[in-house]
């Protein structure tokens, strides 16, 4: 393989080969792909990224991601400020904004507590959304992490912290995914599934 | 999701989607991987992809990828000008050269026949690998496209038209896999294995 190294192609793999879940085979197929675009296509790929990167930053609201001063939903008057919907990441809001279920606000944590990884309450955007609390309008706060042991824990923390502000907290159901098969359903997921059940 | 919508993330996360075997939701990942880079990373980023387009174009003489002007086989004294190995693509080339077995030089075709897509033999490189052949020093051609119905029309076609140069030809082995399950082999393999068999 020495003998085949073309050094800007390796460098192009080398790029792609960083990114989450590509591996090298992968990231090979890639960077021919990039090869074999025309120079206005390569030149838009790569101002694409240039420009995603210099212009999007955080909401100063929700901390969602924008390229304008607040996002779409906070600007949005139709959008119902006294809920937040308090997700980790951005994809999350996203999930969450496809139901077309959704009337209240987002807050973007970016990320969730997980002592493992070293990442602590403070590494999220924990503070901002109490500023956003503390300013009173709100009434609920749904929590909407991820169903994961780092999820829950970041979820069960905010609840401690928010429940004696008298603000109503609640979490995302758990349960079976609807088209999903029974028998194939974990027996955590049906143990929680049955815990919550209602009424037909 | 059109509430949500951020223009330059989402003009990213196209440019990944047009990807080979990159769904929307791997290109999302991506994308938002981009955005999680420093500004120098995703400026060198952005400059590979700029650099590997410009500087990267075919060998004069084999037609694989290379920013010089020859590739390193083509310029190595050390490789046998006189064998020529017949690939499809860059990486069939990459991947011969890993089983360091290999002494002769490439030619890379970056393509196959097949009528189904319009391709046919004038869009592959087989005038560049005739005029090496016209040189006379070549004395045997490896048809090493891939096992399948369009590499081995390729092959076929390549075989009758060198053949009367009086060019030996010959084709990499069919067989079952090293490491492989003969219980999961398929039976076209098996029947090449069987028809290959050498004596021990």
């Amino acid at each position: 393989m020495a003998g085949y190294n073309v050094a800007p192609l390796e460098r192009l793999v080398e790029q792609f080969e960083k990114m989450p879940g590509i591996g090298y085979k992968t990231a090979q197929r890639l960077a021919y792909y990039v090869l074999n675009l025309s120079k206005t296509e390569a030149e838009q790929f790569s101002s694409a990224i240039i420009d995603a990167h210099d212009k999007i930053h955080y909401c100063k609201i929700c901390c969602n991601l924008t390229d304008q001063e607040l996002c779409p939903v906070c600007k949005s008057e139709k959008r119902d400020k006294s809920i937040i919907c308090v997700v980790e990441t951005p994809r999350d809001a996203m999930a969450m904004e496809a139901t077309n279920e959704y009337e209240g606000t987002y807050h973007v944590l970016h990320g969730a507590i997980s002592p493992l990884n070293d990442i602590g309450p403070d590494d999220l955007k924990i503070k901002e959304l109490l500023a956003r609390l503390g300013l009173g309008d709100v009434t609920e706060v749904i929590m909407a992490t991820n169903p994961t042991v780092e999820g829950d824990a970041t979820a069960m923390y905010l609840s401690r912290l928010l429940k004696p502000m008298g603000i109503k907290v609640t979490r995302l159901a758990y349960g079976i995914p609807v088209g999903g098969d029974l028998e194939y359903a974990d027996q955590v997921t049906l143990a929680r599934a049955l815990e919550g059940r209602n009424e037909l």
